[in-house]
This record gives structure tokens, C-alpha cells and sequence, in this order.
């Protein structure tokens, strides 16, 4: 079962951005520590800060692995072309967000994304993830 | 372990309302499904249309029991007191919609039970309920 | 025939509320008027301030009478719920206002149940009633 | 003098939720604290979770008692049905919040009931009641 | 008892456009059934797919006939000048929609007409103009 | 010197419409006085239901007369087309309002002719038509 | 190849109204030069500033010619009943503005039109007549 | 005559995406039969999901080439900058959408292109992009 | 002391766009010139037209340079992820755009990055990098 | 004990302005009232049209009175400036309106004044103020 | 016959303001030609930049002289205390803008004068005040 | 060189509003700073809470000074009179604000100044002043 871990812009500051409050593991470390808790799963890791990247990416894999857990960081919010790219491939999508959203500015409450993947974690920090890949795995057909 | 299948509005209707499309299964059926399962769970089930019997059960189970799967159907959209109560309990709650929400009327799209829930599943039919027990079960302190 | 005349809140205060202006009748002694006027019909007659008592009855009678002719008062305008609970049944429903809601404040124009409703008789004062009986009458199948 | 204190949704919560930051005063007794402060005063209190109950006590005193102060929650915002009833009888209404709902969510930043209540408490804590029953006080006529 | 069925502007192509869907019967035909179907009224027909010759006929029988039964098409959700039109005469206007625009798009769920009428029927297909005749028998003075 | 009072819908209806509030003096009636205070201006009267035929006749005066006094009605409101013809030739035109449209429905709070129009009288009864004309006569060339 | 060249209010004014900007060819003019450039298609013209009459000419021709090329002026942004024609015939109807529209007043942004017609020429003078026709030339069954 | 074909995000999965639907012919096939239809024009192919990559491509392009016939997908609904990059060159574009987009979601009826190029093909399928040729070259100066 | 000029979408046409207006000098000829004006300052120049390319630069430098003078082009009004990267690092960034974006269309008039940014040069011309620079040799700590 | 009764634009024509409806007292009149009915307050009394000095007023006294009965007038639905005023003195201000602004023109019903203030008295007459001077009272500490 | 020229705020720039474009002639020199052009008027002139000033002034002069004719200025589109100030007294005001205030920032185009004042002379340059007290001439009882 | 520090509403209060947070300095001693600081430069401070007095020194100063920076306070949000007047003058002017007003309450995201300033530092608290200065140091013609 092959799964992609896809994170958008600016997720790859994790660790190194206001480490006092965010820690200092990084997204490298913590999919280390992904991979141990699902040793059944071929899982891939993939981050871009261009739009464009992140939807080749979605293609490349979307019509051969059992799933894709994208956090699109802030383009969540503006980018009609990444959602049409998820609509447009066969492999299910799970949407994550670390932070809750919805307490955060206005124009954050809106997501392109949360009418074409198939369920939604937002506001549990990491674990987001993990709930993702459980998800696709309690799904598998 | 102790979770709390809470149904709103109309959901009672299930096997009657327009059975050639949504089938002739009750969600009491359906409710023995899950119990098969999840055997391990002690899961209990309860449905109203009245907003105010739903806030009192949010109430009466909130303080105690694991965790709380609730489809509010249209209180989700209009139902600021209910959000108030699902925030006022310390159990953790998940949102589940049958259909895509988003999808539907333009006055579905806005719920103001999404800033207070921990997971949502959206779109998935019945699944949605297993899969917000499996999530209960995979973060249970 | 059977029609159940069904309505939302406060219409209970009818002949108490400021009864210099709406006269003394109370909607009981009109029901009385109503039943002498169609003696044909099985007239049943219920009334409650609950969202979810007006949703329970209308499932209760919903796939049986032939109509519902109902008054929702201020649900009109604020409750998903009744709407998909009209939605949700096979028996028609008729949409009653006795004021022009249309020249009150803004928030009365919208009615979640217009869409849901096959006729709609707005501002007739009592006499709406009567006529959405008469409607179901010349449309009975 | 009779004075009826409601309150609306998840005020029966009070000392149960978030104690470290409310207190574990529960309202049951801070009513007894009021009917202390105001001897001379026949005080009653009703909660509910239920649109419907509230709209029915609201009829059954609103003819003879001589105020309510009224909290009603997260119904402040979204019932037309409340504000209908407390137009429909001639008993004065004061509307109390006991935080400062104009510095939460823009949501509740809209209330039905301010053009149909007499005066207004908000963000004065518990004080909020007593200032209303001194109003009807001030008042009676 | 004088009665004028009034179309807006396209009724004229019914039965002519999309015959698979609204069947081959035109308008004309349809009068004819009306004529059937009440024989004790004088029905005229009046078409126009012009705004100002719609006022013009609205004024010219709109202080002698008991009636108008009126489907305004387009005009509906534009015209200030025709529900002036009707506010300016004696004659009640029936306010009548073959399909269900509150289901189509979002500019048709407005009518100028709707605070300015005395009933109104929609989505019930040809059959409004039936209605909006009974309505007008009942309610003769 | 030529002026043209240019009258839109439902203006036809004075003296007929409601008389014993706008009293039962016709537009005709009052044109008279129009001609008999203003003896040295040749005046021309024209009133239409129908919005292409006030813009025919913005068009052959709209070159050679010096002024039209503009009641566009229930069409200030709506129509850009108007505008356009009102732009769209030289002769100055005045917009004039018997009622105080400012203090009736939002819907008639904005004039597609006040861009385009030089002067204006509003919620001067009829002798905002006098206005109209005094305006002109001082600003002839 | 029968194709009719429609257009709406204000445009008969051409040549005349600002010639110093808009030249002095009249729109009778260039349609002599379409039909030079056009020889093998039977072209014809008709222009009204009345809604009703640009309804009516949609219909006579929309069931036999091959094409129409429409410019409605002021109604594109205010008429449904006009869009409501145009999907109402079979032949293909094409839109046509001579100015950029967009680049004016925000009213004129938004188009009734551009739904239901298969080609739009926006902004390319009266260039975007000759290439309505030559669209409809390329697309011809 | 050279001119350019440039495709915006997720239009690379043509053929692949839904063939039951769209069918099984690729962009690159089509791209083939448009070089076969216009022999004297050279043409050439672009697609992208980086919308920096459309935008230097324009910039590549857009003092040369004759035109661009240019479908940006998601973009166009999002992008200022594909916009100001069209607005900066000399260039003529042309816009294209296969679908029309006028018919799906609302957040898809507002295009940042539309005022910066100079026709638009929406909902024609692929013969959008010949429409697009043709203009080009009926206006080639 | 290290700083970066970063220069956003449609940038690089400096020079070759409308020369006339713009004149003929190229950013490169102009960062010539600041790098003349501020002798003392380590000035680096990038250019990009890919949102995720600036993303990435930022990323690069924004935790050791002592500012960045940004002029973001059209990315300014839309990017949201833009916005997050320059909160992510700790350097200053300076916002500067050529033009008054105030008196341009009306979505230019909002900024994801004013919230962000410490200083803002709009409408300055080129002279507005000048004052970025400037501000931040003032600033150092 | 000091408090200011403090009253923005135009409540200094009460008595003036259309006395058959608001009566010939002054508010100079019913200040004394105020002095007799509070006789151990020491009131004072300050009127001003202009928006600057009534700031310059809750400066002045906002750190030494015990309370401020503001009755801002127009300025409480436009001034920003106003409410930073009473933000920033430690002296508690009231809020009273004589009429019923809920009622009056939509754009009264927001004020900028109601976060800011302690307790809110609308729609209560003259007496409003003297609810403010009690409230004070009460909560005096 | 008293009429007030009342200037509200930058207005007396007139004449030091942009000359090349405003000319050179101040409001002083123009009020001596209107004192010329009015023999028989007693007219007084008024400039303040004070919101507060402008009020004060309405009220000194509304319940004596004829009329007002009032150039708001700015505080035309912000100003409720203003818009107050006209509906309290008795003489009639007179609105009064030199530019078209409709064909500049949307901010301007919607007046709080509007309602209150008589007669509004829009885009006349300074011979609106002329108009202004011929239409007080006119209509003097 | 001539520079005027033009302070608006409520800075008068700075060190005496909230000293444990905005400290004890007050702004006339801050100004003593800014005077050692700059010392070529001829400063002067002007405060008022008066809109109209603001927009007097703005006049006054506004042909003569090198410069003014300008903290306009709550004035900034709803004046177009000062903005008018900042626009009418020819002294530059520069916009300060010294906490950053995009991360406070909406009302205060939109500000009348900023199209009419040459440069605007938010959020840089006192510091902001300087930079004002230094920018007009630097731009000296």
C-alpha cells in the first residue's frame, strides 16, 4: 500500500520557525517517526512551496497509490487549480491542517479543498497526519 | 470504553425517506452493525429532533464518557447554542455528514459546528460514524 | 381526507396577544370555524413553540394524510430542520402566513420552507388556512 | 413583585465547566445569593436547553409577572421564535450576557432580542442580573 | 366573474421549444382546458413579451375584472414598473410560476411580485393557473 | 424654447390611482397648469408603460429640444438602457421624483439617472416638474 | 446561410451621437460593408430600444436561421427575460460589446448573456460583428 | 505566422481524467489535428501547472508571436498575475474555456482574464482553440 | 549588513514594457544605481515570476540577511502563502510597489503582506527600494 | 460621588424641534429633574455638537468622575475616534439612546460605542438617563 | 428674504487648490457675484472645516431664515450627526456638490444628505449654489 | 527644513492611558527626543481630538512645510474630510500608526489616508515618527 505525505508552502520551516513554541523536530524526523508506526505501508514524502510542483505531484501519483495526506498550507485558501487537480485524479485525498483554521484570520475559514477530499483533520497538531494514514488504511478496498 | 452515536433532525427518517434511493435500512439497523464492529466498545445511541434534547445529552455524557459521533443535519448550519455545548464538555466530539454538505445549498456549507469538533467526515454515507469511533479509538488517552 | 393544521410558535397567543388588534378569537374558535366549513375533511389541529415537536409531528402524520397546512411563525426564517423535514415526507405541505412578511423586518423575507412548499399563501390574514384546505382539496389525488 | 430569572442553553453548565477560569459557583447558587440581595422580591428561576421551553415560560408569566431578566444564550443570536414571544406578552424583558458578546465572534455580535428588550447588561458577569432586577425595581409602576 | 390569464415574456414558445421535455401542447391549447374546466367564468388570454404592454393590460382591466392570474416569466426578478403596475390597481393579482425557481438560479429567487400579490403558486406546473382561478372563485366578495 | 415632460410607468394612473390620497387632478389636468404658468416655453407632454418608447422619444427630441423634465418611475431603478439614451444625446435632462423615493424600499435607494441628469427634485409632490422647467429656462444658452 | 445582426437600445444612435469620437458612419452604413465582406450569407438587420421587440425577433427567427449576432446594449446587464429568449430558440446566438465593458462602470461587469450564448466579442470595436459571422461561417452544421 | 497554444494547470490530464467522459484523445493528439487544420500557421504547444512557468512563457513569447490562445484553467479565477503578464505583453490572447464555466460554481464566473484579452471562446469543447486561430488570423495586420 | 531585493511577477518587462511610459531603463540598470547609492550595503538581486521561487528565497535568507526590500507584483493581492513566509522568518521585509495600487482596480486595493511587513513605499516610483534600503540601514539593531 | 451626563449633536434643539411630538422641555429642564431626583450625586451637564469636544470632555473628567451617561447621538454610529475615547479612561460610561435606534434606519443599528460601554439603556426615553445614574449608584466601589 | 451659503469642510481651498485646473477665482470673490446676481437677498456666507461648526450653525439659522444651500463637502458621505442637523430644524436645505460626486470613488456615491434636503444640484459646478437659491426664490411661502 | 508632527484623537493620553503597558513617557516628552534627534530639522507638534482642527492645521501648514507625518488616530478609519485635505495641499504627508491596525478590529483594516500618503509605517511604535522624518529628510527636493 503506497501512500504520499504531501506538504505545501512553507512546511518546511517546521523546526527551524519559532522552535520555542513549534519545538525543534522537524517534518524530516517526524516522517521518520511516521514510517515506524506504519511499517506496512510504503509510505513517500513530498514538499513544495510552488503550487505548481505540488499539483505535477498529485498527478504523478494520483491514479496509482491508495492515497495522498496533503496539508496545502496556505493555498488551502486561494488555489482553485489544486483542488481541481485533486478532483481530477482517482486516489482518495485527506485534508490536514496542524493549527485549527477556523480560529485563526477570516480568510483562513474558507478551503478550496474541503468539498473534494474525502475527510478532514484540522487543529490536532501532527497527529493530523497519523489519522490521515489510518484513514486510508481502514478504507483500502 | 464508552461512545455516544448522537443523531439530529430528521435522521430518524432513514429506511422510510425515498427508499429506493437511501435503501430500506434503519439506522437502528445500522446501529447493530456498528455494535458487531466495534466489539469492544460499549456504544449507545441516541436521536431527537428537539436542539434542546440534543444540548442535554451533550450535557449528561460529556463529562464522562470517550467520545461522542454526532450528525446535528440541519442544526449543523443554523445551531450556535449547539456548538456552545459541544464546547462546554470535555469529551471530544467528531462531525459526520452522510452527504457532501458541500456540495448542497449554499446554506450548507457554513457549519458552525467545525471550529469545536476534532475530526470531520464529510460525504462518506455511513461509513462516516465507523470511521469517527476509529478515530476515538486510535487517540484514547 | 385527513389535514392537519399545523402551527409553529406563538401562535398560541392568537386572541390574548394584543387582542384590541387581532381580535378574541383564539385559534381554537377558528378551528371550530374551519371544521364547520369543511365537514368533509378530517380536520386535526396542533400546535407547539418546539422546533422538534413541529418536525416530530410532521413525520408522525407525513406519510399518511393527504396535507398539512402549516404556519411556522418565526421558524420560518431560521430553521434547515423543518425544511428537511417537510423535504423528508410524502404528504404535500402548504405554507401559511397570515401577516405580509414581506413588508416586515428584512429577516422575515427569507422562508427556508418556499422551496419545499406546493403553495404558498402569504398576508390573507385567517382566511389562508381556508385556502390552502381548498388546495388540497381540488388536488387530492 | 414577581421576578422570573432565565436562562437559556448551557447555563446549567455554570461551576461545571472550566471551573478554574468560572468558578465552581453553580447559578442554583447564585440564585440563592439574589433571592438574599432582593428580600422583597417574589424571584423564580427556569433554565432550559430548549427553544420551546423558553418561548412557553415566557407565556405562561409574561402576562402576570412584573419582569424577566433574561439570558438566553446562544439562542440570542439565531431565534426569531424567542423574540417573537417576548414581543407577544406585556411583561418587560431585560436581555443580560454575562460576557462581552461584542468581543467574541462576529456571530454573536447580532442579537434578536435588543429592539424587543427593555434594557440592556452585557459583559457585567453575574452582576448583569442584579442590575436588571434593580431596573424593575426602579420601574414598577 | 371576468378573469385574465397574463404571460410574460417566452410563454409564448410553449410547446414549441424543447417539445421532448414540455410536451407539444401550447399555451392556446391550454386556454382551451381552462375554458373547459370553469365554465361560469369569462377568461380572456393576454402575451406579450413586452414589459410596458404587460402594465398597459394590467391597467386597462385592472379596476373591472375580479382578477388576474399572472406568470410574469423574466420579468419577475426585474421589474419595479410591474409591481408598481400591480400595487397601483384594485384588481387582485395571482402570482403564478410553472417550474420551482427557488431551485434554479440564485437571480430567480427574488420577485418583486411576491409582496404585491395575493397568493401564489409555484412549481406546480399548468396547473398554478388552475389554482389561482379556484383562489379568486373563493374569495369573490 | 422646447421642453419635453417625459413621464414613465404607472404615472398614467394619477387621478385614478388610490384618490383619496393622491387626490383625483390627472396628469392631463395638471400639464394644463404646467402650459398656463410657463406661457413663453412651448411645451410637450409624453407618457409610456413601455421602456423603449421613453427612449425613442429621448432620442428624437434629445438633439433640438432644450431640456426634458425626466419621471422615469419604477424604471430609475432598473434600467440601464435609459441611462444610455439619456447620456447618449445633448439636450439636458432633469430628474424629478414625486415621492421621496429615499424614504420608501431600499430597492428604489438608487437612480441610474442621477449620473447622468443635471438636476434633480425628489419628494417635491408635482412642482418638482416646475422645478424642472425654472431650472432650464435659467440655464438656456 | 441566413444570419440576422441584432441590436439593442442606444444603438441606432451611432454616427450621430459624439461623432467626433465615434466618427460619423452610421451602423446602416457598416451593415452595407458586412454584406460586401459577406457575400454568400444572407444577412439581415434589426435594431430596437424595446425589450419586448428584440424578445419577439429572437423568436421569429430563432427556429430557422443559422446565426444571430447580438449587441443588447444596456439590457445585457438588466434582462433575464432577454437571456431567457436566447435558451429558449436552437439557433446559436453570439455576443457582442463594441467598448471593453469590463473596463467600465462595475453595473456593466456582470452579463445575463454570457451563459447562454456560444461566442462572446468584447471590446474589439465593430470588428466583433465581422467575427461573429465568421464564427458562425466556421461552425455551421 | 506564429502562434502559441499555452494550457494552464491540469489540462495535461486530458484523455486520462474521466475517459469515459472526455474520451480517450490526449491534448498532444488534438494539438496534431489543429497543425493539420491550419497548414500555414506555425504553431506550437505550452503546458504548465506553475503559473510562474505561464507567465515567463508569455513573457517569451509576447513581442513576437502574432497571438496566444490561451486556457489557464483554475488560474483563471485566481491570478492577477497571469493577467498583468498578458496586459504586458503586445501580443493578442484569446481566451478559452472547454467547459462552460458560467455553469458551474460560482467562484468560477469571475475571470481575472477577461478584461486583457481581446475574444473569448467559453464552452465550445476543443473547438474553443480553433475559433482561437481563426481569430488570429482574421485580424493578422 | 546583507539585503535582498526581491522582485516579484511581470517585474523583469522593466524597460521593455510600454517604453514610452516606463522609459527604457531595466531593474538591472537601476540596481546598478543602488548599489552605487549604498556603497556600504551587500545588495543581492532576485527575480522571479514562480510564487513558490519566491517563497524559497525567502526561506533562504530570511534568517541571516538584515532585510528584504519586496515588491511582490500581482502575488501581492492573492498570495496567502506569501504572506506566511515572510511571517516565518525573522528578517524585516520591506514592502514597495512602483504605482499607487490605491488608485488602481479595486482588488489591488487589498495586501496580504501589509499585516506582515514593518515599513511600506506605495506609489513612489522606483525610488521607493531606495527608501526600503534606507529604512533598514536605519533599523539596524 | 461625580458623574457627568454628557450629550453629543443635536439633543440641544429637544424642546425646540418638533414640540408637539417631543414636548417644550429643554434638556436644561429635565437636568434640573435629574439634580432633584439625585440630590447626593453631584451631576453636571456638557452638550456639544462637536465631535473633538466631547472627547476633550471624557478626557478631562474620564480619570477622576465615578461616571459618564453618554448620549452620543449620530456620532455613535460613525465614530471610531469617540470610542477609543472611552476606551481609554478608567471612568465607567453608560450608553443611552432616548429612541428605540433598532427600530429607526439600518444604519443606526450599529454603534461603535456599545463594545466600549458598561450598561445600555435604548429606547427608554428621558428615563434612560436616570437608569444610567442609577446604575452607577449600585455599582459604586 | 435670508438665505445661508454654508461650505463644509476644504472648501475654502478654493481658488489656492490646484489652480491650473480650479482657477484662481476664491469662494469669497463668487459669493461676491452671487450677492450681485441676488439684488434682492439677504444672503451670509459660512466655511467650516468643523463637523461640530457646520451643526451649530444649521441650528442658529434653521428656524429663521429661508433656506440653506449647503455644500457638505466631504462629510456628505460620513456624516449622521449632519444629516440629524437638516431634519431638525424648519428651513429647507439645499444639497449642493460642484463635481459629480457619482462619477468619482464609490465612497462617494452614497449622500446622508440625500433624504433630508429638498432640491440636489450634482456636477453643475459653482452655478449649482445659483440653482440652489433660485429653486429657495421659487418656492418661498 | 519645516516639519509638522500632526497628532489625532486620544494621543493626548499617551502616558497617562494604561501606563503599565504604553509606559509613562508622553508624547510632548517624546517630542523633545525627536528634536535632539533631528536636529537640522525645524519640528513642530500640533494635537487636537478635533477632525476640523486637524483638517485647519493641515491648510495652514500644507503650502509651506517641507513635510507633515501624521498619526490621524480613530479619524483615519471614517474621514474623507481629511483626506480630501491631506489631497488638497501640496505638502507631502506621511502615514503613521504606532500599533500595527491590521492585526486589531476590521473597522480599522481600512484606512482614507493611505491613497493620499506618500509613505506609511505601521506598527513600528514610536519609532515610526522617526522614519516619517527620515523619509522626508531623505526626499528633500
Amino acid at each position: 500500500m503506497k501512500i504520499l505525505i504531501l506538504n505545501g508552502p512553507n512546511l518546511n520551516l517546521l523546526g527551524k520557525r519559532e522552535p520555542e513554541i513549534y519545538g525543534t523536530q522537524t517534518f524530516e524526523d517526524f516522517f521518520e517517526e511516521l514510517k515506524t508506526d506504519f511499517p506496512d505501508v510504503v509510505l513517500s514524502y513530498f514538499q513544495s512551496n510552488h503550487e505548481g510542483a505540488l499539483i505535477d505531484k498529485i498527478h504523478e501519483v494520483g491514479f496509482d497509490y491508495e492515497g495522498i495526506v496533503f496539508n496545502a498550507g496556505g493555498y488551502t485558501h486561494t488555489s482553485v487549480a489544486l483542488a481541481d487537480a485533486v478532483k481530477g485524479v482517482t486516489t482518495p485525498v485527506i485534508e490536514v491542517h496542524i493549527s485549527n483554521v477556523m480560529e485563526r484570520e477570516s480568510f483562513r475559514h474558507h478551503s478550496y479543498l474541503t468539498p473534494v477530499c474525502v475527510a478532514h483533520y484540522i487543529g490536532l497538531g501532527l497527529d493530523g497526519y497519523k489519522e490521515g494514514i489510518r484513514y486510508l488504511l481502514n478504507n483500502k478496498s
